[in-house]
């Protein structure tokens, strides 16, 4: 593989500022502009340039037609110091994307016999047949290098060039993360076009309003003038605030000193610093105070449990969960009696508690979560309609539930349900560690 | 409002075929760039407007500032028919698209007493108080429409001017798509800037890797030259092939005639025609032959069931699903014997076999597939590494379980057994349907 960024490095932007150098990212094909496809890609690169400083300057996706590859690789390539692509560097016929970046670069493309050999080995191990379309995406360009896919087919590509970089990464995004994090981060770092640490501080609050946030806080930030920039980022019943300052006027220990008056300011509505999510916060509460949880749930689907599921060593804490539609599941599963559901019905106050008591009694589990409601779209009545939840928390101390609505359709109804029933847990455990005790009720979850 | 269209309609666009009327889509924000929030608006909108005839042109993401915001307008505005924005409507301090708007197309931005007072109202109804900093949502164009929002505060906004469109969204997605879906799409139909129906045909597989569904069906794609267009996109463990003929020299009902051709020859491979889900299909198998299903799963941690739980009417035929980590959980919940954990493990042909008739036994139903193994990035053995998964299906004539092995994230673990279980199911239920014998095993999941 050649190597020839020694005769051809991307020094004028290495000389900036990291915050000033230029990077766009070009996405492309047909299938994302079509829908069929989620641009994750976007979200994974701007998250890991941001963290470095760098705030991605631009990202366009355009259709896999050759002359639109050209024309906007030309004047990206032109604007920017890093330009990153993805997609269409497969096997099909509407995989364009290396033969037109040739084009624009002046480079020849070669078959490079050692990713024959690897593409070749992929498929017997998989044992797969390996069809004729599969070689082209051996062709790499004559002076650049190869970033080897450790989970695919394609591999990716890195041009140094014109005072710019080049990277080419393959569309998949199991294949696009980890060569992004593991060979194109490192190689950036090196060249000085990413910074080693993080840029910015990070807090991450639950069950407050964007605006009511931004006005609970704006008299702490008020000093600091254009020294400081402030940003704001709602998810479903979370607000992230993220303070960093371009200018560099205030140092990164200035930043966390205000985050910390934000944080105290904030009390138990500060969920956390930094990027973990809620589930990961509840999480590292129960295994501090070494309890144990179960879930019960019916408008969310099994959402509530992968999102603990989805954390880092939960097996340590997550004694189980039950999905529960049926009022058959919940007799059988969780010894909801009968005639509670036949007084009170399934999606009421009475039906959470039993619902919690049993997921609770049944796995053993210091803390169980229960959730029973009409996520939509397909049912609701007149005394609760289509958004009606109940939550349910049981504890070591009591059991307590509550009556959410949510407006909005079924997705967003089941995030955010599941958001406020991590986040009822989070102040209870908060508060458990904090010895205090529990009032019956409380309104820490934002409707 | 205003309703100055008569005066001003986009006359030069809407005299063009829908396929060459130019859209672009600028979505705005910083959270986009830094990868906080996914890019949906891309998918979603990409979406609506592809199923109906057009291909989104270009998608550019920016940053909030000002001064970016109009240069990139302006650019758009120059190039394109429509121009759809998103975003930036809010009502904090990095919410500056209205204004940056205004500036290039020459209008004034004037306070709306209408919007005023729903704003005010959705505060009162859900007992919020309302900051001043939420008033600025109520500007809107002197010479533009408003498109209300029933799921936020923040309008939508309409302006023809110039010959062109343009339409500009609210940032979040339970505003946005019902906005999308109930006021633009008609509007732009009735002024000809959209088909009325599908533009395209589409064949969803599952269990084929993309290049060998091209090399299969390409035989048949062969006889219309440049006539047909044909797109492929692979997902986790499926592919979807699209045939479309832009120049409209194929019709319809030929490009019907095209698909049925290739879902003759791809067999229990077709997943279906159009866009369902696979949980959608195996759904729609089940109540057709009156049939119910059970899931016990580990690895998947509740996507496995909540897979069904999308789907409209599942308290039809989804009994319930357990989320069993822990195998206190496995023996309390679905009765697996403590003696086979000890001798096999969790992670088991055995367990998996285990689980599933668990879960049909315990919950009543005619089928249950269980999912038990390691989708990482914690655990892992030197004889079942990251990615191990047993797979096993319980239907009335037998059980069976396989084992499947996926490289990459968790999440890519995840989402592949997933859909490699919903196709086992898939395919048991066509057979069962056409009276075929069930082998004990087949190989019809992905690898």
């Amino acid at each position: 593989m050649v190597s020839p960024h020694n005769a051809d490095t991307p020094g004028s932007a290495a000389r900036k500022p990291v915050a000033q150098i230029r990077y766009e990212l070009l996405t492309l094909g047909d299938e994302l502009l079509l829908g069929l496809t989620a641009n994750g890609h976007l979200t994974f690169i701007g998250a890991q340039l941001g963290r470095r400083g760098v705030t991605l300057g631009r990202n366009v996706t355009i259709t896999d037609e050759a002359e639109v590859i050209v024309a906007q690789f030309r004047e990206s390539w032109a604007r920017a110091d890093v330009v990153i692509t993805t997609g269409g560097l497969g096997p099909t016929c509407d995989d364009r994307t290396r033969e037109a970046i040739a084009e624009v670069l002046g480079q020849k493309l070669v078959r490079d016999a050692d990713i024959v050999q690897s593409i070749a080995d992929r498929f017997t191990r998989l044992g797969r047949k390996m069809t004729d379309n599969n070689l082209k995406q051996a062709d790499r360009f004559e002076r650049g290098e190869v970033l080897p896919n450790g989970n695919g087919t394609a591999p990716g590509l890195w041009v140094e060039q014109d005072g710019k970089v080049l990277v080419m990464l393959p569309g998949p995004p199991n294949e696009l993360q980890p060569m992004f994090l593991e060979q194109v981060v490192p190689r950036l770092a090196a060249r000085g076009l990413l910074l080693e640490r993080e840029a910015y501080v990070q807090l991450r609050t639950a069950g407050v309003g964007e605006s009511m946030l931004e006005t609970r806080l704006q008299p702490l930030f008020n000093p600091y003038g254009d020294a400081l920039s402030v940003a704001f980022c709602a998810h479903q019943g979370a607000v992230d605030c993220r303070v960093s300052s371009p200018s560099g006027r205030l140092s990164y220990e200035q930043l966390e000193g205000i985050a910390r008056e934000c944080g105290a300011l904030l009390g138990e509505d500060l969920m956390c610093y930094g990027h973990d999510t809620l589930a990961k916060t509840v999480s590292d509460l129960l295994r501090a105070q070494e309890k144990t949880l179960a879930v019960a749930e019916t408008a969310t689907g099994g959402l509530l449990a992968n999102a603990f599921t989805g954390v880092h060593g939960a097996c340590k804490f997550f004694a189980g969960g039950v999905v529960c539609y049926s009022n058959d599941a919940k007799m059988q599963l969780l010894d909801v009696p009968e005639c509670l559901l036949a007084q009170h019905s399934a999606v009421s106050d009475e039906c959470a508690v039993a619902l919690a008591t049993g997921a609770a009694e049944t796995l053993s589990a210091d803390y169980a979560l229960a959730v029973t409601g009409f996520a939509g779209p397909c049912t609701g009545t007149t005394q609760h309609p289509v958004g009606t939840i109940f939550v349910a928390l049981h504890a070591p101390h009591g059991v307590w539930s509550k009556k959410l609505n949510y407006p909005g359709p079924r997705e967003t109804v089941k995030v955010r349900t599941v958001n406020a029933a991590l986040d009822w847990l989070r102040r209870e455990l908060l508060r458990a560690a904090s010895g205090a005790e529990t009032p019956a009720r409380r309104s820490g979850v934002m409707q």
